[in-house]
């Protein structure tokens, strides 16, 4: 039987708090038989893109639903080709994405929970981004939980990542007014000329980030899309407007501490009659057809846009990883595994 | 023209951070005309009853919409009774609930904005707690926000209080199982014999919150209506179910703070998809007829009970007031200011 090299990304312990790149290791001695065990109903697929999402961090500590296996590959959302199939729904060199192994190839034993890529015109990284997870996030965060109105005031944090751009746009297309912010001046630039942010601006130049908000939302916000927690989110409750909604995607400033920040000025949810409502996009995955339905025209008419940060090979995929929380990637954190 | 007392509980001046009783004056050498000024559309009101609720508190700092005039009455619900009427929704002896002054007699010049009283076949005093203010924000926190369900599992904070002791005989009628927490024994003993809320605990004599509630809800917390904020919520927030839902009424632990405490876990919200809503019945008022034709055929049918703590006389109002903060009161604090 054929065996090919599976390079694969191993958690070599678990983690007590935040992760280093340390405490993943790149294992160059596996190989795998390019062939499914007999009566299998998986599939066997050739991974090509995975992607890097703040999340995978979290179930490297023990004991919580999904927690990865020490000496066993990190799992994660990735595009892949299928190379052999026990399974009816899926035939070789169908593309794919779902949650797959960081390695080579995988055989994935419940292929149910994966998508088929039906459309091939667009890149196919994408489908760890505008076209993923991300995309629906952006989707479900702002559309669902914000029932966004034109004209409406809209503040997103974390804004060039793999989901902040892509709220921008949405809010610009909804005909709101966008001010984002990021942790680069890069970054912030990239906002205004690349994503038609209103404005920008650089959270860590920002001494005070309530007077920051004052600034650019002299009447208040009415959507708060949340990716970082913490200090902003203490400032953002005292700008918000009567009736507003904060989407709570993420608080990546609270991942990497041993104990979370207290956050002050809660009491503005009582008085602006807040709605705050946390989700994981996972629940959501019902409403995908509607999502590519409306993103995918939009891709093609060029009315939306989207910037992914490569990193080229597995080898470089712990770095491109916790670089997420360093703030080193500009727009979708991408790993290229290999080429069909 | 007759002239008559007019007793008046007078807001001396702003109220830098926290009100004291001496925040306030009774002045006894006020007189009024019985008599409404020439063409007046308002109401002339004999006030009855006056309503203690911690908003109130709020309303003495300067600046805030609805700010109170020093040297003028506080103004809050009461129930009254018509004097003499200017406005064609009113006659003489009507008795009606809403907003007026903190004196014996009241000249109400937008009177659109009270409710007239059909139903005196219960205590007039209920119109300022589960007829009026407090049982329409129990009403619509608990039902409209929380869209509670049998069998699920409900926290009260400030339990026994004007809203509290509702919000778990709601609880209790929709076949949930309802924990209470309060300040004294006295009341953990009254809302298990008296609301027959299922278990209840004096958050004082716990050391650790977070082991209490663990202790009371092995299963986790669906609901939370929340009165209290700061530590509590903190410790909620790690004992909150996947789908749970905070309808957050008030923070009375953080009024009379200079500034908020800081909550942690608030990433809870993320992980466990939790809907939190702020609210301000004020704005909700379009469902009080749906309201008491629910609630009054509990009363009568004696389905649920109300524990009121009257204040005899306008000269004991303040102190009735600052007690609230205080956990003084036993059940809602009202003042009873005259007979009819």
């Amino acid at each position: 039987m054929e065996e090919v090299r599976n390079h694969q990304v191993i958690l070599k312990d678990y983690v007590n708090g935040f992760p280093k790149e340390s405490d993943m290791l790149l294992k160059t001695f596996a190989t795998i038989p390019l062939k499914l065990p007999q009566d299998s109903n998986g599939i066997l697929v050739k991974n090509l893109y995975l992607s890097c999402d703040p999340y995978l961090c979290l179930l490297m500590s023990k004991g919580l639903v999904g927690s990865f296996t020490p000496g066993s590959p990190i799992t994660g959302f990735g595009v892949a080709k299928v190379v052999e199939s026990g399974h009816s729904n899926f035939k070789k060199d169908d593309l794919v994405w779902g949650l797959t192994g960081w390695e080579e190839y995988t055989i994935i034993t419940t292929p149910e929970t994966l998508f088929k890529i039906q459309d091939t015109d667009v890149p196919l990284s994408y489908y760890t981004g505008i076209l993923g997870m991300p995309g629906m996030t952006a989707y479900y965060g702002f559309y669902e939980i914000c029932a966004p109105k034109k004209g409406e005031y809209v503040f997103v944090s974390a804004a060039s990542g793999a989901v902040g751009q892509l709220v921008g746009q949405f809010a610009k297309l909804t005909g709101c007014y966008v001010v984002g912010t990021a942790g680069t001046n890069e970054k912030v630039e990239l906002l205004k000329t690349k994503f038609g942010f209103d404005e920008a601006f650089n959270y860590k130049e920002e001494q005070d980030l309530d007077a920051a908000l004052k600034r650019y939302f002299p009447e208040g916000i009415d959507i708060y899309f949340e990716n970082v927690g913490g200090k902003m989110l203490e400032a953002v409750l005292l700008n918000m407007r009567v009736n507003g909604r904060i989407s709570v995607c993420g608080m990546i400033s609270q991942y990497n501490l041993n104990q979370e920040q207290g956050v002050r000025n809660l009491s503005s949810i009582i008085m602006k009659r807040l709605l705050v409502k946390g989700f994981i996009i996972f629940d959501n995955f019902d409403l995908y057809p509607n999502y590519l339905e409306m993103v995918i025209p939009l891709i093609k008419e060029e009315k939306i846009c989207y910037i992914e940060d490569v990193a080229n090979g597995l080898e470089n995929a712990p770095a491109a990883l916790i670089g997420l929380f360093l703030g080193k990637n500009v727009g979708k954190q991408v790993v290229f595994v290999a080429r069909e």
